[in-house]
């Protein structure tokens, strides 16, 4: 993977942006990665504060629905320059009917970078779907910053996003696509959380864009079956590229027989005419980039070389 | 659980029933449950025909798309008085799109009973939403006919459901509905198969309805953002009741801290006001009852017993 960036003369340095953390989803079981992330982003230059509810646990979650709504409306109400989630799991699209969208809007406006992957897909596409705002799919606190072995490309990645210094990520793809081009918005991110909100009124409909996915946990079959309701749904046919990032951590059955991701890609690239792309460096993998959520983007293919820029 | 039936002087008996054993969806890799099943279902007076690519084998399909798709135009064209799903896995979304609906629901008017549960509900809400046609969700070939253990309720259930005997199915539910009633089209099957065709062109878009679910080897949350996203789309709110069956085989996880089925359940209480019932005895378990999917149905309860009529 390679970084294409271009230093403006008088840009903002990281060192600028105040960052805040704050649980919108999961629990946080342990506060010892939320400390670390703290300390490392620190080091980086960033302002760092952690939201008051940040730790608070209710069961799965971070604390309860209204806890966890008013720390992102509290977030937003603050507008730091970073809004960075401090994990995904389960809990956003349980407030995606209460969000206060104009709030959230009005700190994108003024300057928040809302970043996060995973369970923030939701609040990602929520906002793209609502008020046509962008946002950053990337790392996640814990998950990233606070692991051990923080990897330097998805921590150098977010930095240059968040300076402004970044305007374009680079891969490897698979043989093939030579020559391809699209201009579209870029828009996507966890396919679970994505499909999870088809069909309700918080579901951005994106025409001639670039579709971005990446799971966890998911069968090859069950990946397919999210992708073909996508077809299904007239989603697939609408965008101009498809672009799969990491499928990891699932279990092979004795049933597969040879079935695999790669025959799922396989069949799915015979229903749908849109290009399918895949080596995107993004899912729940330590290496991922940071890529911005509703921009306008221009995907070009050399050889086997996708840039995808804004 | 109670069976409710009337004896019509002249219908129909079982023995009158042509029976198909088809493969629609997931691969058999083992032949002995099937001749089982067909042993046991000619010893309860079907005349059982097994098709002729039952067998088939590809990756983790039974035949080919082309294969699965022309058994099952067969077996239409053949229009036995029961078609029955050997198993079902993931198979039958991939043929949504290239099904001859027509034929389909030309069998139905001949009188073919189509049954199974599980990835066989692609089939019948395709069905019922693509031309309003019945079919019944109940038991299938291998998995329950095949198995050593075939649960009596289950069988006499499937019998008399097929014989039109079966007239109501009467089942225990938590305290708190008593006196509940409601009148609506009875739909539903599994929860992820039925999710992932919401927005596309084969979703039945039934109002009023009698809403019954079950699924298997989902975690709580993953059936919580299921209902979920189905009541973001309208769907519970425009239902007279939800009717739980079985969630069964998942894997607590320890970020749990007392969230569970139940919990998920109480907090989608919180968000429809559409009463949701549990106990329907119907799902991944060995005894499930025979229901008609796309019926004109009564529920009726009184203290714990709920009545499902048609």
């Amino acid at each position: 993977m390679s970084h294409h960036h271009h230093h403006h003369e008088h840009c903002d340095e990281p060192s600028a942006h105040t960052l805040t953390l704050f649980t919108p989803a999961g629990v946080l079981t342990k506060a010892a990665p939320l400390r670390l992330a703290a300390k490392r982003l620190a080091a980086m230059g960033f302002h760092v504060h952690i939201d008051e509810a940040a730790l608070v646990r209710h069961q799965r979650f971070g604390g309860d629905d209204e806890t966890r709504l008013s720390a992102l409306h509290r977030v937003a109400a603050q507008a730091p320059g970073i809004a960075l989630a401090t994990r995904g799991g389960y809990g956003l699209t349980r407030l995606l009917d209460r969000i206060d969208w104009k709030l959230i809007a009005k700190s994108v406006d003024l300057g928040t970078h809302w970043v996060g992957y995973s369970d923030m897909t939701a609040l990602q596409l929520g906002l793209l779907g609502r008020t046509g705002r962008r946002s950053w799919a990337g790392p996640l606190a814990c998950g990233d910053f606070g692991d051990e072995m923080l990897d330097e490309v998805t921590s150098d990645c977010f930095a240059e996003a968040m300076s402004g210094a970044l305007e374009a990520v680079g891969f490897r793809t698979e043989a093939g696509f030579d020559g391809f081009e699209a201009k579209g918005t870029l828009w996507g991110g966890n396919l679970c959380v994505l499909n999870s909100m088809l069909g309700t009124r918080h579901w951005p409909k994106v025409k001639g864009g670039i579709l971005f996915l990446e799971d966890v946990n998911e069968h090859p079959y069950r990946i397919e079956r999210n992708l073909l309701q996508l077809h299904q749904a007239g989603v697939l046919d609408a965008q101009k590229a498809i672009v799969l990032g990491a499928f990891t951590e699932f279990k092979k059955s004795p049933l597969d027989r040879g079935y695999s991701l790669k025959a799922a890609i396989a069949y799915l690239r015979s229903v749908t005419k849109t290009p399918i792309l895949t080596g995107l460096p993004f899912g729940h993998v330590p290496t991922k980039v940071t890529l911005p959520v509703g921009a306008k983007v221009t995907l070009l293919v050399q050889a086997r070389d996708v840039l995808i820029g804004w």
